[in-house]
Order: structure tokens, then C-alpha cells, then sequence
């Protein structure tokens, strides 16, 4: 596989995104979005995903200059129109906002409507962290997964990631889809001939099932649980949750009525509002106690769980955002690999766009 | 089993907490949260309790005369001090607190400390319903919970409740702890000689058991997902969140520190704050858009996943607090069953607070 640096795929991307008629600066923030998924490890939200947001560009379903603005707003809330844009830019201008409410107010609460896929959640949380806030960010999607007891999809993976600040030690994030795996798994399990574990899915009737292509039969996704005996009545509350407070408080499509980010997929003839939907929070650590006093207590808590006696076989108790955190600081010096159908995809983009990709 | 009615119930739970020294206002604010969990049908949280914090009071370990206040304030959060309190009262002040601040910023955030077990989540989410909020609330509670790859219980099942405010249907409200299922589901198989569903709990070493009395042998409750191939990490990833935002934010004990609720076991030895922490919020609906556009949107919403085709063998998908609203429609038509456990409690109670219980 294909090892590239950072600043020559972030070139690239920029590239690719001011010749489709982003501003240089837009360019640049969704670049950052996309490259922090590769350092992460999160490359399934990476550059694979620039060739998706072409093609949907391609057939007009990306505003490239979108007016984002906020329609609707208190002391410590608004709701933000992203006017159609590619989901990072109406991201980044709401976690900003959330920032600078919480900064008069204590918290900033910013729903977002009209937007598409912003890749990893995270990203927009750890925003927080530099102005000592804890961060909040999640985001509704396609509907891939199926609530207890119904035998069709109606909520996306609709992820949660919430980032807190600590001291000596580096923060604690979490950043995660509301059911046991990403669809990827049951991709690569599919390409291998092999069976996936059951919980994960079900069939177009709502059996359970072991089928890597239940999907694409009419099944669906189970949310975090896998079947009810192991709550997954619980995994769907969450997916709910979050499908509740970026779209329903929004004005944006909710649930089945979120449209396709695969621009071969036609629009849906129903609508439930427009565009995506997302969510965001900040709240500042110091509106609650000393922020000093707050990352002390942080080391603490992380300190007390890694130190906890680890189960048979496994080395350590991890913190959540540790795993990405040893793959950014990997990746960013080893670099970033992408897998051959991405180097292709990359290629064929900069052919259309008249730039180069060394593939 | 012996019934009882609400009124009969709430006398003699007032009665008896009046002569331990509560005020009658606050009496009867206890009454109420002990009796909302056996109305929706959680009586595991219910006058069985009652009890606990008897003998709680008899160890000394519950302040009646609780001076609760708030320590620390912004214009959307506070940290309020609940002074060793029984952890309804800290509870119901909170979130009247949080109700009043999203009244003037939008939003409301309150982190409680020096608290103890409060009852059911759901109660103080909902209290935020008639005023057209979503109510949030969750707590910390003593370690039974291993984070993965730990092979100790490091956290509670740390419940989170979110309640939303609908139009023609009822509201949406979740309330479930972070784990597959409750601790009661151990006890009861264990007294039947019945085996645990794997995915529920490890032994002393952190090995997968099956075993209903794993925990009383050195061994933990599972996080949500149930192992590590199903999503465990993002089950200890919630319960570490709620940890954090009741505890590390508010200065309360969080973690293996939180102290127990059960008078024959010995206080910790090591403190990492006050007693237990709660978080709680309430977030006005028009501080995002009009409350009665909202109200219809969470109709469409709530309809939608209801008439979605279900899943063989099941009638119908569920909406979250569906069968907690059928419970309490029932039994406060029926009346409230005790089994002959708690009437013997209450007798034993009742005998020592020179007072009748009908037993």
C-alpha cells in the first residue's frame, strides 16, 4: 500500500475542493476533517470518502457557496441552516458558535439542519479542548438500522462523541456509532466469504442473522446491545436521542426521511425537513469549578481506571481515545496508507479535475 | 401478593420519613419519586427501598435537615451541594434549578454533589415536560460495572434519563441504566437455580460467566454490548461519561470511590469528592424553535417509528416510555403490589416508627 504525507494529501484535497468551487479557506477546513480521520485511524471516514462528496457535487447536490447562518437563537442555543453544504463547514461554524455562547452563558447548544455527512464526530468535540470546555457533537444519517422490534431500518448509526479536557494526562474521548460495529465490518466480512457475528444484524424479515449482506437484502443494522435479551432497546434510545436533538430540534429530515449520501441513490420522495441533522454542546469546565481544580480531578479518574487490575489475557484497562490517540501519533510519523481503490478513486478525481495524484 | 393505593402508600412513606426527621414538604417530595417508580413499574426502585435508607438513617449516614445550596454558578450552570441528603431532595432542587435557568439562557445545567441514590432518572427528566423542555438526568452509583478489559468493577450501571415533550402523543422518555440489564436480573436466577445470559458478567479473573452470583464472588457487571465483539467499550464509554459530568464535574466520589448505599457495608477508606453526584438539564424547546412546531414534528416523528412494519413475531415497534406509561395506567387502576418481602419490611418499619402499616 501507498504511503502519502499530510501536507500532500492536504494540498491535494484543497486542490480538489477550491477547482469544485470551494473558497480556500473552506477548502482547508474540510481537508483538516478529512485527514484527522486518517491520522486517527478512522479511515473509513477519510479520504475514501472525498470521491463520495465529488460525485454527489457531480450530479448537484453539494452548494459549494452555501450561506450558513443561524435562523433561531438564545443566551445559550441556536439553530444553524447549513444551506446544502458539505456537512465540516456548517460543523466547524456551529461547534465555533457553541464555543462562544458557552464563553458569556457557561454552555453553547447549537442544532443544525440542512447539512449533509460531516465525517467524525470527534473532531468537532475535541474542538472544545483547547478552551478548557468539554465538547459534544453527534449527527443523524441514512437509515441503516432497525429499533426494537421493527423489521426495517429507520435510524442511521447516528453516532456520539464527547470530548473532556484533563491536566497531566491527554484527554478523555469517546467518539462512537450507537451500534456494536461500523457497517464496514460487514463489507470486509462479505469480500472474505466470511459470516458476521449475530447481533450485529437482521433479515429483511427481522430475524436475527449472520449474513455480511443482510443489508443489501432488505435486513438492517441492530443498535449497541444486538438483541433485546442484551438491551439493545437501549442502543436504540441513544440512536433515537440523537436523531431527536439534531433533526426533529433542528427542522431537519429525521429518521427514514434523511437523504442518501451516495449520489447513485435517488432523493427520497418524502421529506421530513431539509438536509441532515446535527448536534452540538460546549460546556465551560470553569462555570461548574476551577478549571485547574476539574483537570486535577480528570488525571485523577483517568489514572484510578488505568490502573485498574486488567482481565486475563489483556494488558491494560483503556481510556476512551487512547487507541487514536497512538494512531495519530503513528500515522503522523510513518504516514498515511491508502488501499489501492482509493488511490484509483483519488486518480480518476484529479484526471476530471486537471490536477495530479501520485498513485 | 397484597395491593395497595397510591394514597395509603404515600401516608404511611410520609409518615415514616416525618419521624426520622424530614420536614413534611420534604417527606412528601420523597414519597413521590419512591411512588412514580412503582406506578411505571420499576419496583426495584420503589418502596422496596425504603428500607435501605432506613437503615442508612439508622447508621447515621443520611443528614434530614439538609442545608442544599449552590456553590458555584454561570448563567446557564451551577453546582449544587446536597450536604448528605437523601438524594431525591438534591434531586427535585436541581432540576427546578436547571428548569429556571433554561428559562432566562435557553438551557440549564446542574452538576450535584454530596448526594446519595436518588431514585429513578426518569422522575427528574420528566419534570421538565410541562414546561415544554427535554429534561435530561443521570447519576453515578456505587462500583458493579468493569470498563473493559478490567477485571474489577471500577463504575456504577449509571442510568441516564432523557424525557421530550410531544403534541398529541405522549412523550418520549428513556430511562435505562448502561448495562444490558438491571442487578436485579441476577438475583432473581440465582434464587431460582437459573443460569445468566452470557454478555451480562465476568468472574474474578474477567473471564465471560454465566453465573447469577459471579458478582458476589469478585466478579463485575458488563457494560452495555455486552463483550468487546458487540460494542462493550461504548457501553464503559456512557457509563464513564455520566461518571464524569455527576461526579468529576461536581466534586462528588465518582468511580470504585463512590461510597455504598447498604448500611452493613463499611464506608471506603479513600474519598475522591462528596458522596454521590448527579447530572442534570433542561433545554427549552423555543430557545431552538417555536415549542408548538416542535411538539408536531415529535408527533410525525413518534408515529413514524410506531406504524414501522414490525419485526416477525412482534405487534408493534416500541417508543421509549410506552410501556412504563402502560404500567402506570394499570396499576394506578389496580393498586400497587408488595411482594411479602417489602410488606415485611414495611412492618418492621412501621413497628419501629410507632406507626400502622396494613400488612
Amino acid at each position: 500500500m501507498k504511503k502519502y504525507s499530510y501536507s500532500y494529501l492536504f494540498d491535494f484535497i484543497s486542490q480538489v475542493l477550491q477547482q469544485m468551487g470551494f473558497s480556500e479557506g473552506d477548502a482547508a477546513e474540510c481537508a483538516r476533517v478529512f485527514l484527522a480521520a486518517e491520522l486517527r485511524g478512522i479511515s473509513t471516514h477519510g479520504v475514501i470518502r472525498l470521491a463520495d462528496y465529488y460525485k454527489l457535487w457531480e450530479a448537484g447536490r453539494i452548494n459549494v457557496t452555501p450561506d450558513i447562518r443561524i435562523v433561531h437563537e438564545s443566551p445559550s442555543t441556536a439553530v444553524m441552516d447549513g444551506d446544502g453544504a458539505i456537512g465540516m463547514l456548517p460543523a466547524v461554524r456551529a461547534m465555533n458558535t457553541a464555543i462562544a455562547k458557552a464563553r458569556t452563558a457557561g454552555t453553547g447548544w447549537i442544532a443544525v439542519r440542512n447539512s449533509s455527512n460531516f465525517g467524525i464526530a470527534g473532531y468537532y468535540a475535541m474542538m472544545a479542548l483547547k478552551h478548557d470546555m468539554i465538547g459534544f457533537a453527534c449527527t443523524n444519517a441514512s437509515p441503516l438500522v432497525a429499533p426494537t422490534f421493527s423489521a426495517v431500518p429507520m435510524l442511521g448509526t447516528n453516532p456520539i462523541a464527547v470530548a473532556i479536557p484533563a491536566g497531566q494526562q491527554p484527554p478523555f474521548v469517546a467518539d462512537f456509532a450507537t451500534t456494536p460495529v461500523t457497517r464496514g465490518k460487514f463489507t470486509i466480512a462479505a469480500r472474505k466469504g466470511e459470516k458476521i457475528s449475530f447481533g450485529y444484524a437482521q433479515d429483511a424479515e427481522g430475524n436475527p442473522t449472520d449474513d455480511p449482506t443482510a443489508i443489501e437484502h432488505g435486513g438492517s443494522m441492530l443498535p449497541l446491545g444486538g438483541d433485546r435479551e442484551h438491551g439493545s432497546h437501549k442502543g436504540y434510545c441513544l440512536g433515537a436521542m440523537v436523531d431527536i436533538l439534531a433533526a426533529v430540534l433542528s427542522g431537519a429530515n429525521f429518521g427514514p426521511f434523511v437523504p442518501p449520501m451516495m449520489s447513485y441513490l435517488p432523493l427520497l420522495e418524502q421529506k421530513s425537513g431539509e438536509g441532515w441533522g446535527h448536534f452540538f454542546g460546549a460546556m465551560r469546565v470553569d462555570a461548574f469549578m476551577p478549571a485547574d481544580e476539574f483537570k486535577g480531578r480528570m488525571d485523577r479518574w483517568i489514572e484510578t481506571m488505568r490502573n485498574a487490575s486488567p482481565a486475563k489475557g489483556h494488558e491494560k484497562v483503556i481510556i476512551p481515545g487512547d487507541p487514536e490517540r497512538e494512531n495519530e501519533e503513528r500515522i503522523t510519523r510513518e504516514g498515511i496508507e491508502l488501499i489501492p481503490q482509493v488511490v484509483a478513486d483519488m486518480k480518476m478525481i484529479a484526471e476530471k479535475a486537471g490536477i495530479k495524484f501520485d498513485g
